[in-house]
């Protein structure tokens, strides 16, 4: 771990270079740069090198990075050199979508419990998954040791959820709902808002 | 519009200071500052200020910033003071979800056209519309001047539905799927990358 706190901004790029790392393994590159990792991302190179310095030196004068090597290092600096259980709130269109999409488990996050309040869908099987009653998720969460969850509910049981998700021992949460979560400081929520990313194109359509 | 481009990182906050904003409303507050607003938002209020003052000087030393004051001049800066006409390409369970999703009319996204290729979805009605063969969507899209398009295919078929989206004069897309999209210069995409957001909280998760 490092001695120094590394700010939470630069953690939050980490996941962006290792995406940019592994298109270009997969498109059979080996060594890249500060520069193209730049251009292909929007960001200055400066902050680029700045960001992984936190973390050791990669990068060689001349060569530049060894894209395997930086993305096994980025890797385990996230901790996503393992394999992840996460659990599932909300089983309505949305809930179903994030339970079929493969993007998750490609990724080693894999969703090990679904819970819902409909009775019409507890015990509805998917992916292996049961779902279940969400009268049950502060036990099987906890027994578990389930640490991530996704919160795929309305706004107005979000918070709910959310309480009982951390009771349980949750720690990481991502959130669907409209709304700002209220979690003790040991908790971190990420939050999926597509009307943010919209506001923040049309600024370029006037 | 501005003399000096604002940078895009600038940009991309503004959405943010408003749905900070709104809900400070929504609580029925009448001020602010940027110590609060930095401290709602895990920004430094420093950060904040010097955002805020590429468009103008919207507080006062002492009282701070009028809520609805700020919010309508981020809402203005942003073009999002108006309603936009979004075509949703993709109707399967997230593409479903998107289409039932209250959030966006609420901020004056309006989904006008959805677009699919399968038989079975084509014609099927959903809040007023009706579901298209993704093979009108370039007439359709064009002579409906609309300039926005949320992409909600699989991964194999989202390249070639952005080329069909360009072709019809859209300049901003969101895109759900897990690739890179290539576009022109002047179009602007954006991704909901999940996974990115669940790696950016396993490095708290050790």
């Amino acid at each position: 771990m490092a001695e120094v706190e590394v700010p939470d901004i630069v953690i939050g790029r980490l996941p962006i270079y290792l995406r940019a790392l592994k298109h270009l393994m997969e498109d059979g590159q080996e060594f890249t740069s500060s520069q193209e990792l730049g251009r292909i991302l929007g960001i200055g190179s400066a902050q680029i090198r700045k960001d992984l310095s936190h973390f050791g030196e990669f990068g060689k004068q001349g060569t530049g990075y060894e894209i395997s090597f930086l993305s096994d290092q980025i890797s385990k600096i996230l901790n996503v050199d393992r394999d992840w259980s996460v659990a599932l709130v909300g089983f309505g269109d949305l809930g179903q979508a994030i339970a079929h999409y493969g993007g998750f488990a490609a990724k080693g996050f894999h969703i090990d419990e679904i819970f819902d309040n409909e009775p019409a869908k507890i015990g509805e099987q998917v992916n292996g998954n049961t779902v279940r009653d969400v009268a049950e998720l502060v036990e099987v969460v906890s027994s578990k040791k389930i640490k991530m969850a996704v919160v795929a509910v309305p706004a107005m049981a979000a918070q709910q959820v959310t309480e009982q998700l951390v009771e349980a021992g949750v720690r990481a949460i991502l959130n669907y709902a409209p709304i700002t979560l209220n979690v003790p400081d040991h908790v971190r929520v990420q939050y999926i808002d597509p009307v943010v990313h919209l506001q923040r194109m049309t600024y370029y359509l006037a």
